[in-house]
C-alpha cells in the first residue's frame, strides 16, 4: 500500500515523540529514514522504526543527548553524539562538514558515541545538493563476517557512499555495503517471503544459506573476496578506530543488545570541486561522462549509481511510498499501542 | 633468478638515462617501480620497464617536462605533469600532499597530464611512513570493462589504495584494483605460462576467457558486480574528471598508442590521525585491532592488507628480488641493445 511522504513523516514523528524523543530529533530522524525510502534504500527506511522503538524503550538510546563538537579545526571536528539517535548525530556531522568544506575547501568530520544512522547515501546527498563532493563511511551496527580467512565475526557490512554533483543530471550517488548484501536488504527479502540467492551468506562450513531467517547463523560475504574484505576493514578503521568508536570485538549487535549504547562511528569527507576546476564546467563534464556511460549499452541497460534512486524518488514523491503488507502490519501494531491508529488507516 | 635491489635500481636508471630521461627522474622511477616489486605488486614493478621504454622511444613521454603546481590552496593543489613519467609526477604530488596535510591537517592533490604511475600502495605508503593516513585513486591507463550492464569498454581497472599507520605493526596497506584482476597481474600469469581462473575475464557473450594472451578480447569483471563497477566509476570521476584528466571515451590505451600522451589522472588524499585522537594512542589501538583480526583464524590464515607485503619486502631486501625467466630475457634484451650487458649477467 502506498502512503504520501508527509503522512509517513508525521507518523514517525508522532511515534518518536510519544516515546519522549525531542520533537526536532524526531523530525530529523523521520526525514533521514524517509529519504532512504524515497531513494529505494528500503532496508534503511521506515522499516527500521520498530527496531528503533525497541532500542528506545529498552533504554539503549539517550533521548536528551548533549551532542558536542570537539577537536574542531578549520577542516575537521569530532561530533560526540552522547548516544543520541544516529540520524540526528550524523545530520549535525554532515552540516558541520558542509560548512567547513565551504570555508576551507574540504573537511573530514567523524562521529563517536553515535548510533545506526540509516542509509549512507542520505548524507552524501545532503552535500551533493550543495554542489559538493562527499564520501561517507560507517562502522555497521553488528558484526556479520570474519576478516578474510578467519572464522570469527569481527566486521560489519561497513558501507561507503560517494556523491558527485552533476549539472542537469541527478548526480552520481554510490551507496553500497562492502558486503554482497546487508541485513537491511535481508530484512526486506524476509518480509517479502522470498529466499536469498546463493553467494550472500555462508554457514561456518562455507555452504550457502538461502533462508533469510537463518542469515544470523552464517557469515555475510564481502564484495570481491579479499579485496572487499580489506576495503571493509579500512572503512572500520577510519570511521571507527580513528574516532574512538567501536570496531572489531568492541562492536555490539544493536538489535541483540537493545539496552546498551552501541558507540557507533561514522565519518564524512566533503570537498569543493572548484578547488580543481570551474564548478559549472565540472558539472557539465560529469553530465557528458554519465551520458557516455549510459550510451555504452541499450537504453536503460547501464547501471549508473543514483539514476534508479532519482527516478524512484520522483515517482514516490508523486505517488506515495510503497509499504509492503508485513511492514504495514508492524507499523499499525505500533500505531495501535501508541493510540495513533488513524495515522496509517486507509 | 634473484637480484639485489641496488643492482636492479642501477639497471633501470641506466636504461632510462640511456633514453635521455633526466637522472633524477630515472632515479625516482626506478625507486617507485622496485618498491612495487618489494611489496609483491610485481605487475607494477620492473616488469613495466620494457613498456616504458617502448613509450619513451615512440615519443609518448615528455622527457623534459615542466611539472607545475597549480591551483594551490593550503589543503590542495593540482600537479600538471606535462606528460612526464607517472612515477615522477605522482611522487611530486604525494610529497605536496604530505607537506600540506602536515600543515593544514589534511590535503587532496590531483594530477593531470600524468602517466601510468605503477602500484597504488607505493604512494600511500610514503604518507603512512610519516604517520599519516592516505587514500590514493587513479584512472587506469586503458579501458578494460564496460559500465555495469553496458557492452562498450569505458572503464579501467581504476585502483584504490588506503594506508593507515600502526605502531609496532607494519601498518594497514590496502592496494587493490576495483576489477577482479588487473592487466599487470594477467601479464605475470602470462609470463609464468599459466592460465587465468574463471571469473577474471569474460568475452562479449559473457563466456569466461582463461588464456591470458586473449584477455584483450574480453572484459575484465568488476569486484562485487554493480557495486565494484560503481566504485570504479567514482574513482574515475574523482581522479580523472575532477582534474581535467582523461576518463571514459577520452582514455587511450597507453600500450596500444605508445606515441600519444595519455593524460592520466591520479589523486591522493592525506590526513593526520591526530586531528581525531592522540597519535601514539591511535597507533597502539590499530596494532591491537589488527592483532584481534589475525586472532579470528588459525595463525597465518587471516588476510590483513599489508601483512604479506611487509614480510615479502623484508625477505626481498635481504635475499634479492626474484625475476622470472621470461622477464629476465626481456630485460637482458634491453641491456644488450643499450650496451648494459654486464648489469644483469650472473
Amino acid at each position: 500500500m502506498r502512503f504520501q511522504l508527509d503522512r509517513l513523516h508525521a507518523f514517525i514523528v508522532d511515534v518518536l515523540v510519544h516515546l519522549d524523543v525531542l520533537p526536532d530529533h524526531a523530525d530529523v530522524t523521520a526525514a533521514r529514514l524517509l529519504e532512504a525510502d524515497l531513494k529505494g534504500r528500503t532496508g534503511h527506511g521506515i522499516i527500521r522504526v520498530p527496531q528503533y522503538v525497541t532500542r528506545i524503550e529498552a533504554g539503549g538510546i539517550n533521548l536528551r543527548p548533549s551532542i558536542e563538537k570537539t577537536r574542531s579545526t578549520p577542516v575537521s571536528c569530532l561530533i560526540d553524539g552522547d548516544n543520541g539517535l544516529g540520524q540526528v548525530v550524523m545530520t549535525i556531522a554532515t552540516k558541520a562538514a558542509i560548512e567547513k568544506a565551504k570555508e576551507s575547501g574540504m573537511s573530514w568530520v567523524g562521529t563517536v558515541r553515535s548510533n545506526h544512522a540509516g542509509a549512507a547515501g542520505v548524507y552524501t546527498n545532503m552535500a551533493m545538493k550543495q554542489d559538493l563532493i562527499a564520501i561517507y563511511m560507517a562502522v555497521a551496527s553488528a558484526n556479520v563476517m570474519p576478516p578474510w580467512g578467519g572464522r570469527e565475526r569481527l566486521l560489519g557490512t561497513n558501507p561507503i557512499s560517494i556523491g558527485i554533483p552533476a549539472g542537469n543530471e541527478p548526480g552520481f550517488l554510490l551507496d553500497i555495503a562492502t558486503t554482497v548484501t546487508s541485513h537491511g536488504t535481508i530484512k526486506v527479502v524476509a518480509q517479502r517471503g522470498e529466499s536469498m540467492p546463493e553467494g550472500w551468506v555462508i554457514d561456518l562450513e562455507g555452504n550457502p544459506i538461502t533462508d533469510p531467517h537463518k542469515a544470523n547463523d552464517g557469515f555475510l560475504m564481502p564484495i570481491g573476496g579479499y579485496k572487499g574484505a580489506g576495503l571493509n576493514m579500512a572503512i572500520g578503521l577510519l570511521a571507527g578506530v580513528l574516532n574512538e568508536a567501536a570496531f572489531g570485538t568492541d562492536v555490539i549487535d544493536h538489535r541483540a543488545v537493545p539496552d546498551q549504547p552501541a558507540n557507533t562511528g561514522q565519518a564524512i569527507f566533503v570537498i569543493r570541486p572548484d578547488l580543481f576546476r570551474d564548478l559549472d564546467e565540472f558539472k557539465t563534464v560529469i553530465d557528458r561522462q554519465l551520458g557516455d556511460m549510459r550510451g555504452a549499452g541499450r537504453p536503460g541497460d547501464v547501471h549508473i549509481p543514483g539514476d534508479g534512486a532519482a527516478r524512484l524518488e520522483e515517482e514516490q514523491r508523486r505517488d506515495g511510498i510503497s509499504i509492503p503488507e508485513m511492514l504495514l502490519g508492524q507499523l499499525r501494531d505500533l500505531a495501535g499501542r501508541f493510540d495513533l491508529d488513524d495515522r496509517l488507516s486507509v
